[in-house]
């Protein structure tokens, strides 16, 4: 089989090489992880993924969902692998065997994920959203509805979505209007109107399952007024039967630059008086709740684009090596020289090259941070914590800074085909297209940069970031031992002072009052740990395949080990400067966005 | 009329504060420019644009070009705007009143063209395409191709394309295959298949006059074998009617990322071996003559992409003071605070001033070298040496480095929106998709960075870049007398040493052999030197600004002028360290894309 969606031999250097993920199999939990099982997985999620999803991706673009009368028909070809992705139960591959999952690691479902997701994004959110839906039964809902829906989501029977934003509330959910009223059964009566639910309207499964942030009546204004609850499309009774029909209705669907395969609805909740929801978790809780699988989104979200990004790369080398165009450059001056495959074009080397660094660190994160969600469970207390700090502190890289990456990748995947790029003949196109939400929805890049920044570096007093660095670090040390990395670690080495004056600067700003001022330049920071941790990350894919080099045996991996090599001189020597340049900037503390006044932007 | 498109106070410190475009007025040839002709121009076109072009764009991105039976369907909306277009005269606006133009100064035209690509960037392809064909007529052909085609394609009667591309030759235009054999009456029968052909075959106009590029029969390989023909699509008979159908036939056109409304056609020639055309200019000189309307087009491409960044600028900022949303940072304790408009927060501004430092200093760019391919005919020989030199100097500058960057702005202005921005209700996400052609078509903008470097800075010996430095200098010079504008004038100053530094390496890698090393660098160079050229051009409006400001006499302008020493301090704070950076990167050399095995791609 071709490599498309995501390299199979970096796929499996990242897992077994750098994070070693099958030493998880060590703890109970993951007994029977074993590289083979491991290995065995990611075959056959390929397998599925290029040979069935891959080509439903153009017809679920084109196609699209459609909407008549309050319903919306997915794309048909939709439902064929639908049932294939039920069947190999792929559903809920992290969830607890308990509650019908298959109980992998989080470092091994992800691996799945490149391949799903970089074939069929939007297909990908049906499932994505039910994992939400459903973790925030399983973590806050009474065992009655755990037994009540679990097992039906967690096998695709059932679908999930999550009902959050409204017309006049979307990064500011606490200003949300839909109310609830206790009933005297204990269910409650929501009403309100909610906008760009994903998947929340389609024809793929038999019930849709709504968890729902409303405000019960004489609540607190603001987040802390807000409260959780869970609206099935179709009621269900008692005994599990499906009842009647819910007053949910979805009152149409956004036209959009991607994502056409998944509907975006508008839903109208008790519009006729009549829309019974169970409340999940405590009374005015639901922001606590909602945290919790927002953190679990986003990093779903930055694999998403990162999956994007890596299909895209892809393409882009294999139509680097068969598109014929224009001499080599060493022969530029003979004009019989024969046309060569644009791959021996320096510029376009640049591309792929940029692309290729980009998405071998994004992996390497992805995963690692996976693999941590894992961590955060296992072991010592001491070791629960620093696993699950550091989870908290990359969330908003991953989901901020990877998806910014990844939809310039997409660019530059694009980019590579020339005007073949441009049509829709070729995928590149709908990459870009279907990346770009990812940059925006789950909270946009801009609220994640304030997130890094604020809660997760200055409020924590830079604990997790030195954690962070304490890892860095290591690598450094063991990438100096080592002749032909020497002059990268020592380059990549004061930027570790560096992150932590930069952030100490914007803290000291953030302290003296200075807020408005810190505030403009939090994008840039993020930027700033965002390339600091790439470039870390490649270093010790670099100091990892030297070693394997070293010790001589994997003969066939010898260029594999070679381009990891050079994935990390390049970008430690093209990106690093720039981000050095980043620092600048801020310790410079330029404030003309914050000082310019309002009437001098001009419009109107 | 709200500003919309383009900021009109804007427009007007740009060509009558900065640029002095009525100067020109001194010439006879513009004797009739003087300001309020020109204004009159600007109001106009931006009535004319807002009014009933803008109104289209959806459409035209909605319903597209059709395709049947090898005729081509423009959006039905186009047809009554066409004929608006044509009854103002502003098909040919700057082309000489002798072949039906207006003779406007180019650097008046291009306002006027602002308004119009960015109300409908698609629409406005059949008009500037119809410009490139007759330039090609006015400057290569007979007399009698003259007297026949050019006052109608002036007139928008007929229209215009460019047949440059084939399936294996894109880039690489001299591997062209199309053939003409000469015919006893002294015209040509042409034969091949060309690809993407904008604005190829449609119903706005009677006929669609194609110049076409093919080899005669015999002729040398390369591109020094290749001639220009003109094909009519409907063969035009000596007294000027119409008369057969040419055997040109439509084959398919492309469905595309964006800019639907125009087709991008396949053209069969000579299918039924039928097809006629003239010889354009001499026998094997047809690239010269290409060449001529390329860097046209390729300042025409820049005028697009930027068109798009324009606009949606101006939509960002007026959603920004509109869209409430958040307290402010001020108020995050307070949980009662009002929402505010998004303008308020930080990470909002820092967006929409990198926009409008952006859009600024294109604007300055493009306009200023309009006015010296204005001047580049005009006084002296020397001084229309010196205007010549830098059209050529910074059109690839003009179309690789604005539209690169117009495409990053265009979607920052649609991150601007959240998610509003990424659903077809509003604009935002259609000047993504209709700018990001800009840089590919008229030669990737990898080709452009080559031709800045190699052709541009290399091979003309640095002689058109240290003319630009003198320009840049006197600015400094001026702007460092200025108090408020010193620390710039200082940070800005140094950089012009180290371009000079930067080319000189780059040069010196060249002569050395080491060609695909310094290529490598090439994109790099181009940022560095566009990068440059926007802080220069926004310290030229500064330094107006602030002396203007000085004058006191317009008070209503105030907040203006205060907006552009914002804009000057904020890019020249925050982008050019990031250029210092890349400055590192080349002189820090870095082979690996260069040294880097294709094997070690991956892929396959």
């Amino acid at each position: 089989m071709a490599q498309q969606i995501a390299d199979r031999k970096d796929v499996d250097f990242v897992l077994f090489d750098q994070l070693n993920v099958d030493s998880l199999s060590k703890f109970d939990q993951f007994g029977e992880f074993n590289r083979k099982t491991i290995e065995m997985i990611v075959s056959e999620a390929r397998t599925l993924a290029i040979k069935e999803m891959l080509p439903t991706m153009k017809d679920g673009d084109e196609t699209g969902c459609k909407f008549e009368n309050g319903t919306v028909t997915a794309p048909e070809s939709f439902k064929r692998v639908w049932n294939l992705f039920k069947e190999g139960e792929w559903v809920s591959t992290h969830v607890s065997p308990e509650w019908g999952g298959q109980g992998m690691p989080h470092c091994v479902s992800i691996a799945a994920g490149d391949y799903f997701m970089g074939a069929n994004f939007s297909f990908m959110m049906y499932p994505g959203l039910t994992n939400g839906a459903a973790s925030l039964i399983e973590n806050f809902g009474t065992d009655k509805l755990k037994k009540l829906f679990l097992h039906k989501m967690n096998s695709g029977e059932w679908t999930g979505t999550m009902l959050l934003t409204e017309p006049e509330a979307g990064s500011d959910v606490g200003r949300l209007t839909s109310t609830a009223v206790k009933n005297d059964d204990g269910t409650y009566s929501i009403s309100g109107n909610k906008i760009f639910i994903s998947s929340g309207e389609h024809d793929l499964s038999d019930n849709i399952i709504h968890p729902v942030l409303a405000r019960i009546e004489g609540a607190p204004a603001g987040t802390k007024g807000i409260s959780l609850f869970l609206v099935p499309k179709i009621w269900v009774n008692d005994d599990g039967s499906m009842g009647e029909p819910n007053d949910v209705v979805c009152t149409g669907i956004e036209e959009k630059m991607g994502i056409h395969g998944n509907a975006t609805a508008s839903l109208t909740l008790g519009g006729k008086g009549k829309c019974r929801g169970y409340l999940l978790g405590e009374e005015n809780k639901g922001m606590r709740a909602m945290f919790l699988m927002m953190n679990g989104a986003r990093l779903h979200t930055g694999a998403q684009g990162f999956a994007c990004a890596s299909a895209s790369y892809l393409n882009a080398v294999n139509y680097a090596r068969e598109r014929i165009q224009g001499r080599h450059l060493n022969d530029s001056a003979k004009h019989d020289a024969p046309a060569v495959p644009i791959i021996q074009h320096p510029d376009v080397r640049r591309m792929l090259l940029t692309m290729k660094s980009y998405v071998e660190g994004m992996r390497s994160l992805l995963y690692w941070v996976s693999m941590l969600i894992d961590k955060s469970h296992l072991g010592s207390d001491e070791e629960k914590a620093k696993a699950q700090a550091l989870v908290d502190y990359l969330t908003p890289i991953c989901k901020g800074y990877v998806t910014d990456r990844a939809s310039e990748m997409c660019n530059l995947g694009m980019q590579v085909y020339g005007g073949y790029g441009y049509i829709k003949e070729y995928p590149q196109e709908q990459y870009v297209r279907d990346c770009r939400i990812t940059q925006i929805y789950e909270g946009t890049n801009g609220i994640q940069a304030m997130d890094l920044l604020a809660r997760k570096t200055v409020m924590d007093g830079g604990k997790a970031m030195m954690i962070l660095a304490g890892e860095m670090q290591a690598t450094i040390e063991k990438a100096k031992a080592i002749e032909a990395l020497k002059p990268l670690a020592e380059k990549l080495e004061p930027m570790l002072k560096k992150l932590g004056d930069v952030a100490m600067f914007l803290g000291k700003n953030m302290m003296e009052g200075k807020v408005l001022n810190a505030f403009a330049h939090a994008y840039g920071f993020m930027d700033i740990v965002g390339d600091t941790v790439m470039a870390w990350l490649l270093l010790w894919r670099a100091e990892t395949a030297a070693r394997l080099q070293a010790e001589g045996k994997r003969k066939k991996d010898e260029k594999f080990f070679e381009g990891q090599i050079k994935s990390a001189d390049f970008f430690i020597s093209t990106i690093l400067p720039l981000t050095k340049g980043r620092i600048q900037v801020i310790m410079d503390n330029c404030s003309a966005a914050v000082d310019i006044d309002e009437e001098c932007f001009g419009g109107k």
